[in-house]
């Protein structure tokens, strides 16, 4: 009972010289981030990498939402067309967008509209960007040793292959689901259709045979949106290299993935050995609440609080909507602390407390948190995770649906569509939730399996982001099909070539065996039928 | 310069918790193990799951080479129908059998042969140890909570399915080729035959045209061996569950695969989420010199030594062989230290000394170590990497030619045909490695890169094998392509179903276009046809 630690002992032992590595060298690392909540986890990353002591420079649009200065970065500030107001009313109009009525056949086309009204700016900016001489001189003189982004939108990506800098990604989505997107594999990461659901189709990876069905001609009908929103960049890279690339191209020079996902969320599939996942990331650090919220949870008794916040991106809610959410609220014994910047609904109830900004991770961690009301965007569903909270999912846009489909399908929580809910549902859902115990078991089983992990995601980014820094990239981890083009890679080429030499061996086997039956047996018949005629 | 340290903090709190929870808790491991080299990785990981306060029982056939007794666990030992001498003679035949002349179109024949005075001997094991009910009743009753095996030759995996226990496999190979070689996907790891080099074949992952046809084709090939290998387990686990199953199913029932490789070695690849690479697992840990090697690395002088040993497996060498090796040796100035158990050749050159043994990993970590001599077994080539000490490689059997090929084509290495290289041969690839500097950078490349890894392979196989104890198992790392037919895998009825969609609305349209243009065009010639009928 008494045993070695030695496993304690070379971990410690490796990740002090790390730490020492890191700090006495102070590599060079260039950001170039997504605003919004895309920001939050890699902003957690800079400023570790910055404790160990990295130079780390952040490429900000002169006019942002969430890129604020701070002591762990410089900020390399370039400037935008567009003002301040326009910014936030294209954010304020995307978040009450997401609430209004839509019809069946229309959803889509409002969907894609609502999404444009934020991706056409950051297609802005990155045209800004890649246009602005001063900027892109500074970069090129600053001998950065990698490049850190966020390829939902390929602005860094382009960037990493213009200044030739080994990239690190920082993403949710798989690239996998970019084979079908966007023209051919930028991770080669193998995606069987049969058991890999689609991105944005909310089916599980036990499918039926109609959703296997839907789910291979689906990318067929994303690639409309995809060729829109994505299409644009190839364009304005191949001008900036003055050669034609595609964006598969530029994005197959990744160093590393990582991925804010992992198994306990995800469903299990091939994952490549450039693949590394942080999923839970944005919840390791808790800290002690506030007075404040202090206050609130030891005034909710025994029925404990409800935490409810549909997340960065969505500050507003249609005053009928909020009117309906506020009713639901009241009908649970618990208090809701309810972050919300709108206008306060009239019949707001006494157990909701309506609050600028909750600490959402602080408050999950309370043992008094009952259920989390959340949009399920990932950083609330890993928050919800890791403080094992069941949940009453809101899912707005993006891979929120999804999202909230894998926790239900587990058992962890509730989904309701916010555009249809009426406030019974609501009150519903967050009975179910708070007083039938197996969605409090359920989360607690995934809770402990996500939080059982050699290695801390946050530790695990910074070492793999240090790591293309020290070895300029990691060439050893790329797999050698991107060397490859589409048909050797399924091997089409050798098909045909087997095919044709078993072809031709079968017809010519064939063209032998009839001679040969025509010498063996045609002579015959015909020196039988000679004799015959002469018998006539 | 002082920041925080908070990832060697975190992690050493998450290990120091670990290590306290495997203490505390002591779960019971039941181990089979496959005697030989492959059991010495096994067994490092036993005493460190050991000295953590897990329960092992290991189970070994009560003849045995390499399966003695320990602290660390317990043996419990069951009967079998060989003695000693001939698990010896078996053994030294093998590896004298390495070393016979063979003729090019026999070689396949006698490389099978060869292999199976061993195999056959393990299978005469896995039949008594599955047919000794004492030995059975006993693990039935003993409440194991996971159970740890070699799978390459599975009869830890059927005892796995018989006691119903979640079981960690630790392996070199992948199973991804059982998917051509064992019917289908043991692990369903994507395995595409145009950039992954089958086992066996020394390809490396940028194949011309004719070597990617032929990597196509090996497994049909290699089928036959596999069959005769591998036919006779099926036959005894359906037996022993009355009831039919094949290898695949019971191998699909892995919780986690421990691989020992990465991809310093390897080339990179698909993998799943309950595969870990431990590679150099087995050269962490090193002890300083007996006072004896001490005074051999000493007495070499400024050209150092040089290591040569060919594995636990080959004790004996037939003397032509052993004499031109030993000329060989003599014809380079550093020292050799030769692990040799047979009769010494008569013409040892001074600089050679042989031994019965030596510390072969703390030997290639003295500084003064010029070359490493080696059969490429995986445990050698890892050894060799860790210690950045570039090799001289003649590989006997098994997946050592692959290594080696690996090794030679990333520069760290010379590869020799045992068979037919002269005394020159050996001497001249000595001499390359040592004094051709780009073989040392290469190694010390390699070395590094493999070297610099967020956690021990040690700690991550300990970490694994604990959490499928803790957890009785992953299934939520378990993918769901384990539950389709192959046809569903591939998405054949898919595609069918789409293809007969396709076809029947082509010919329906087709159909009623021609009806269509009969209606708008046949009549109107009809009409014309018969008025000039009329005229006539």
């Amino acid at each position: 009972m008494t045993g070695p630690l030695p496993a304690f002992q070379r971990v410690s032992a490796g990740l002090f010289f790390l730490a020492l590595w890191g700090m006495v060298v102070g590599d060079k690392l260039l950001v170039v981030p997504l605003d919004g909540s895309h920001w939050l986890s890699m902003k957690d990353i800079l400023e570790h990498l910055s404790g160990r002591g990295h130079d780390i420079v952040v490429l900000v649009p002169e006019i942002n939402l969430l890129l604020k200065e701070s002591k762990h970065y410089t900020r390399k500030i370039y400037p935008v067309s567009y003002s301040q107001e326009e910014l936030e009313d294209r954010f304020r109009s995307f978040g009450n967008l997401q609430f209004a009525e839509r019809a069946y056949v229309t959803a889509a086309l409002m969907e894609y509209k609502n999404s444009m009204v934020v991706i056409d700016l950051w297609f802005f900016n990155c045209q800004s960007l890649l246009k602005d001489s001063n900027t892109l001189n500074f970069l090129k003189d600053s001998k950065f040793d990698a490049l850190f982004t966020d390829p939902g939108l390929p602005c860094g990506v382009i960037l990493a292959e213009y200044l030739q800098l080994p990239s690190v990604y920082l993403f949710r989505g798989f690239p996998c689901s970019l084979e079908h997107v966007l023209d051919f594999a930028g991770s080669q990461c193998p995606n069987p259709s049969s058991y890999i659901p689609q991105l944005l189709t909310t089916y599980s990876d036990h499918m039926s045979f109609l959703q296997r069905v839907k789910n291979m001609l689906y990318p067929l009908a994303l690639n409309l949106f995809c060729s829109t929103v994505f299409g644009p960049y190839p364009r304005i890279a191949s001008e900036l290299f003055q050669r034609e690339v595609s964006l598969v191209d530029v994005l197959s020079h990744a160093s590393l993935w990582l991925f804010r996902g992992d198994f306990v969320l995800d469903y299990p599939r091939p994952i490549m050995p450039n693949m590394v996942f942080i999923g839970g990331i944005n919840c390791v650090s808790r800290k002690p609440l506030s007075q404040e919220f202090e206050g609130y949870v030891n005034a909710s008794g025994e029925h404990g609080i409800v935490v409810f916040s549909l997340g960065s991106m969505i500050s507003d809610i249609p005053e009928k909507k909020a009117m309906a959410i506020a009713e639901g609220l009241g009908k649970v014994p618990q208090t809701v602390l309810w972050r919300y910047t709108g206008t306060p609904p009239s019949n707001l109830a006494k157990n909701t407390i309506l609050v600028k900004w909750l600490p959402q991770n602080d408050l999950l961690g309370h043992p008094k948190t009952r259920a989390f009301i959340t949009h399920s965007g990932s950083h609330g569903i890993y928050e919800g995770i890791c403080n094992g909270v069941p949940m009453v999912m809101m899912p707005l846009f993006g891979d929120q649906m999804d999202n909230a489909k894998r926790m239900e399908t587990r058992g962890a929580g509730v989904t309701l569509n916010v555009l249809e809910m009426t406030s019974d549902d609501l009150a519903n859902a967050l009975k179910k939730v708070i007083y039938d115990k197996s969605y409090k078991e359920n989360i607690l089983r995934l809770s402990t399996l996500h939080k059982d992990r050699p290695i801390e995601p946050l530790d695990l980014a910074v070492f793999w982001v240090e790591f293309v820094m020290r070895h300029k990239g990691a060439p050893h981890l790329r797999p050698a099909a991107h060397d490859l083009t589409w048909y050797q890679y399924h091997s089409l080429d050798v098909i045909g070539f087997l095919l044709a030499i078993t072809l031709s061996v079968s017809f010519i086997t064939l063209k032998c065996c009839a001679y040969g039956f025509r010498k063996c047996f045609g002579k015959k018949e015909h020196v039988k039928k000679t004799p015959k005629s002469k018998t006539h």
